[in-house]
């Protein structure tokens, strides 16, 4: 048996001494692996592409109530190592402040939710089972992640019944937010192609970025929508447009750019596709310039709707911070828009603020806060 | 004395075997130097910034009547050398016609002028002057080439009274058209900057290309103007944007575009600017990205009124080809918006359909028929 009751700050620090960045394992899935083993829990490694993964259950295949945690103990670059003003990888803590990359996203979260479930088993088993599922690759390409695991976790008959993501979703205070879905994600990579001539005559020439810019001021005129119920606007970003022609008397033959789309469930990846070729079609028939679209979905919009387990987690959250957590869809994907489509699924995690940044750090209290909260869950779970 | 009358194409070809690639000066006006010094004209090297140009006279200084050529023998780079099928200073000759960088632009041109002006000053000389002004910065920067011959003239008391630019002036057939102005030339640099962000959340950054797009839709929308009655419509053309944002999950902080804009007489480099500056300042004001202009202004339009010159132009090549030649304004900018500040100044010269190519090429008749334009040019000047 691991120490008991499980420090979740020191579980914390532990794995922020584990160089986990993506796609390292780093040691922190070992770590863990070891731990809950010792713990009475029975642990798979289901690593796959070159990625550490792992499936923890404590209690029966197939118990009628299962309850999940999922999290990820791979972290981004450390960015400007010179900026940091603390060792990235060495847990200092100052005041009451713990330093390192992961000290937010999401290495505190992991230790918090299984620091709270080894206590779980421990004090009160409970009649079903408590499930951990941790990956290395969440901020990689997310291939071989937890999409991994609950490939494996199907067709080993494996289940969970909710399941609780542990990434940070508070923007500012501890306990003022929890995430029920997300808006999806998708990308379009649009390449032009004209025919080069002399900018000098230009009705000899058609130039892509003509083109490129009336398609690109099409998409923008107008909001996608309002929002709805509980989706903020859906929102359009052109993130780059290239075309590297140096010549100022010459009109170039190709140009690209790309628009990174995130929508709520008013659209879906197909309907916005088909609106961005149209708009495409149009504008290219007006100009003769060819348009390419290569479009790329990383992921659909979803909401597990407000219901048994989102009332749960804000119940646990109001009596242990005293504050109501708003439920939320904003924000990046996480890999809950994986474990939707095995069971319902909400986020709850830290304050988020300096994750990726330049002395990532997080407050240690908020970590036994957060403990405190996961426990809650579990008990009132399976009460 | 030079061998007389003094064979153009032969003179071409000595041109073309000159490897003068702006800025070098290649042998090409050392060869003209010495063969107008040997025909009676008084030389004067006006070299600057490493450039090298040459200023020829035939006859008094400050006459009442002397008529100029202008041209320039530095040519444009080979390009892909191994597309050519000839060797591009080789001035080979297959079935009339010569290969060879310069071949059309515009080496042929300096040889019929040169050899016209040197028969014409044998046969009958001029009471009056001829005077022949060649550059090696046509093709490059031009702020070491004709403008440099024209101060050096000015600080001299050297005048031309009328000048004649040799550049290829017709798009298809040999005499179809002749130039009396150019469009004004204008470029400007636009940089976008923002504010950086992630893409699932542009409220918070401030797109610079959202910006670029809607500024670059404005100048875009609405043609400059409708054409005047000897300047085709100005037109706008984007050359290029850029941003260099590999990631798509990411709002970048910077954009820069190109613009290029050729104006006809509705326009000022001035009036364009200020309208620049206005559209500018209107897309910052609503999308609070600061917007960066770097206007350079190439040459301001102007125009050599239909008159004396143009139609001496116009009946030589009518004698000589049977064509009459439009007085156009189209095309890119030459030596003759420096020429214009100095004298009146017409373009004429050859079909320019492959300069700047792969296997620029001209036919060997049309170097004799421009010789024999521009000779009945002198004739009828001094007549």
């Amino acid at each position: 048996m691991p120490p008991y009751p499980l420090d979740p700050a020191d579980l914390t620090a532990q794995l922020i001494r584990c160089p986990s960045v993506t796609p390292a394992e780093g040691g922190a899935i070992a770590l863990l692996e070891t731990l809950l083993t010792d713990a009475g829990f029975t642990c798979t490694r289901v690593d796959r592409g070159g990625i550490a993964n792992l499936y923890a259950r404590w209690g029966q295949r197939g118990a009628n109530r299962a309850f999940g945690f999922n999290g990820h103990t791979d972290v981004v670059p450390v960015g400007d190592a010179a900026a940091w003003t603390h060792d990235p990888f060495g847990a200092d803590v100052v005041d009451g402040v713990m330093y390192g990359r992961g000290a937010c996203d999401m290495k505190s979260g992991v230790a918090a939710f299984v620091a709270a479930a080894v206590d779980f088993v421990q004090d009160t088993p409970p009649d079903g089972a408590v499930i951990i599922t941790i990956t290395g690759d969440e901020e990689g390409e997310g291939k071989d992640g937890t999409i991994a695991i609950l490939d494996w976790m199907a067709f080993n008959g494996e289940r969970m019944t909710h399941c609780l993501v542990g990434e940070p979703t508070c923007p500012q205070e501890m306990g003022e937010m929890m995430k029920i879905g997300r808006r999806g994600s998708m990308t379009a990579h649009i390449t032009a192609t004209g025919v080069q001539g002399h900018s000098a005559y230009p009705h000899r020439a058609k130039n892509p970025l003509t083109a490129m810019v009336r398609l690109l001021a099409r998409l923008e005129a107008e909001p996608l929508d309002r929002g709805t119920p509980h989706f903020d606007p859906s929102t359009l970003a052109i993130t780059t447009i290239d075309c590297g022609n140096p010549a100022n008397n010459v009109i170039p033959a190709r140009a690209t750019a790309t628009v990174n789309i995130r929508f709520n469930d008013t659209h879906s990846g197909d309907t916005l596709s088909a609106w961005l070729r149209h708009e495409a079609e149009v504008v290219a028939e007006a100009t003769g310039v060819e348009i390419g679209l290569k479009i790329s979905i990383s992921g659909e919009s979803f909401l597990t709707p407000p219901g048994e387990l989102s009332a749960l987690v804000a119940q646990a959250v109001q009596a242990e911070t005293g504050r109501k957590p708003v439920a939320s869809t904003s924000g990046g994907t996480s890999d809950a828009r994986f474990v939707k489509d095995h069971c319902p699924v909400v986020e709850f995690g830290l304050v988020g603020k300096t994750m990726h940044q330049v002395d990532e750090r997080v407050d240690i209290a908020h970590i036994h806060t957060l403990k405190a909260i996961y426990g809650r869950i579990l008990r009132d779970y399976f009460a």
